[in-house]
């Protein structure tokens, strides 16, 4: 049989390693595995979640609202903005797919920062679009207006702040660069970790609200990280309806589960649960920063709920990661991000005390 | 901007109208509202599956394993075939857009029924292929062929037992067809609504063992019917392992939920809830059968979980829909596919009766 093309040149996503995996390959005990590679919510799920699956549990076998009413007028009043400016993915990552798809074809190619989500690129490439990166991780307005000006992309990916990195690109810079570029480029702002972007310094808060005047703009959320919903599958795109019309028509029917469409209507309803998030998130990082200083690690500065440690040529990524996961403690290795460095986590007091205790043992 | 050229040409799905749009629309309290029209499983959600589903309500911030190595454990050992013959996908239907994606293009066509499940086209569509259609709903080998010969098309849908006609085909006529066909199209046998059509007729079961050693057989089966699981989205394509693996190229990390990969673990585990659905469906749609009889309606011999009545110049199916949903009863009208005639899913004995009471009226 022949496949298609594009399909030759296509690697699969790497996945954070799953505790199961551990607990399969180490027999190490679910409870002593700390998994700070996924960037799943330390705290847990929230309990007002939880109960709202509990009383749900028995409509599983019922299909979703595919009009997404309820979802869609929450996340309205969330942000100011209409329904119909509004698609849902299952997570951020199927609008991005979706977007890939209207967009893109083997005549396009699409502009991003050197180290970024790598979904980017794996959706451009299912359409055998032209990757272009920047030399810097940093979303740096002149290297993106050259690159930009050289090869016209059909999209650029404003990813912040930014993921494997953590650094972030400040509302004036990123409306900058949406100034100046040219309608029949699609920019995406993919604010997947904004919550902790906000929080940490308001000029790095970029909101739909900011992005909706623009035709050619797309704004990504998702429910994965600071409301604690990875294992749900919700996302959403924001942006003005002319474009939501057309991404849906790659929308398949019953995109989310009938228990992810309930949980996102009951997390717009809940800031405490983001705030308690946050509140952790910032007490613990410092921990982690005092810790990189006193062992003589560069760091990226952070605006997500984790960090970039790099190193330099004393120690091996790829090397303390394996060793980590022997331990149980499962953190992400930059090395096919083509850096010699670790994406943590920022984990819960206890977890992160044993990544210490390990990691400590590991780079002596 | 300037989109995909397909995009002009794509009509995006119509889903079974939600309970919650008649409770909006027509103020119909929601326990008085009586949906047939989505061939949900009308005992419920399986009490072991719901336990499931409350137990592990607070691991909703966890992404799931993404190697879904337990689910296609089970799923091996059920279907007596490997791990790597299996791909997972949110509902059987997006293992159909995995398929249409990895193969179809512009200069492809695909062949089908007259009437069967919308989301072939609409997947097709969405790259571009031609749609090429046979005469009659039943999936007759003469018709196959003779499109088959002149199109030479990339896929061939077999969709057994058919929706929405309720009519299956043997596995002698699957088998014949697949044995005329060239390796280079491949034939997705889509067996959603299998365990009905196996449990009432045995020469009717096609079972992926059926198909393995065909290197251009993908057999596409789900958790929403038999199973009761519609709102977890849950299916499965079975093929060799070279297909899966280029499929896999096109499926996205993450593809079902945590909790949506638990139960499917769980319901592999379960026939009896599967038994006592079919066994339920099979006492209660003899009362569809002998109210046509009585009422001088066609149908077709079901071989699903739902009925489709065929309809006289007497009787319009878009009226008829029409005023069952203002009364609260909510089933598929099949005017958008060409057929004055609505399918109706067989519910409990109590749902039944409702219906019986409201159709009735409707059309005397």
């Amino acid at each position: 049989m022949k496949f298609n093309k594009v399909l030759e040149n296509i690697q699969t996503y790497e996945a954070g390693k799953p505790i199961e995996l551990v607990v399969r390959e180490f027999g190490i005990a679910p409870k002593d595995v700390v998994k700070l590679a996924s960037n799943e919510n330390p705290i847990g799920t929230n309990p007002a979640i939880a109960k709202v699956i509990r009383s749900n549990a028995d409509i599983a076998h019922l299909y979703p609202d595919d009009s997404m009413f309820e979802l869609k007028a929450a996340l309205s009043q969330k942000f100011d903005v209409n329904g119909d400016n509004i698609i849902i993915g299952a997570g951020s990552d199927q609008v991005l797919e979706f977007i890939s798809r209207a967009l893109l074809n083997e005549e396009s190619s699409v502009l991003m920062s050197a180290v970024t989500f790598a979904m980017y690129e794996i959706y451009a490439k299912q359409m055998g679009a032209k990757i272009i990166r920047t030399e810097s991780y940093a979303h740096k307005y002149d290297e993106f207006m050259e690159a930009y000006r050289k090869y016209q992309p059909k999209i650029i990916y404003l990813c912040t702040p930014n993921n494997p990195t953590g650094d972030a690109t400040s509302r004036e810079d990123v409306l900058k660069i949406i100034e100046s570029v040219d309608k029949d480029t699609l920019i995406v702002v993919d604010g997947a970790y904004m919550e902790y972007a906000a929080a940490k310094d308001e000029r790095y808060a970029v909101t739909p609200t900011d992005l909706i005047g623009y035709d050619n703009v797309i704004y990504l959320g998702t429910f994965s990280k600071a409301h604690g919903l990875g294992g749900m599958r919700v996302g959403y795109g924001i942006a003005q309806e002319k474009l939501i019309k057309e991404l849906y028509k790659m929308r398949p029917p019953f995109n989310i589960t009938t228990l992810s469409l309930l949980v996102a209507i009951e997390a717009c309803k809940d800031d405490s649960f983001v705030e308690a998030s946050i509140a952790l998130h910032q007490e613990q990082i410092k921990r982690y920063e005092t810790f990189a200083k006193e062992n003589g690690i560069s760091y990226i500065e952070s605006y997500t709920n984790f960090i970039t440690y790099l190193f330099d040529e004393n120690l091996d990524s790829t090397e303390i990661s394996d060793a980590l996961l022997k331990r149980g403690v499962i953190i992400r290795n930059l090395a096919s991000y083509g850096m010699n460095g670790v994406r943590i986590t920022i984990g819960t007091e206890v977890q992160n005390d044993v990544f210490f205790r390990h990691f400590a043992e590991v780079i002596s």
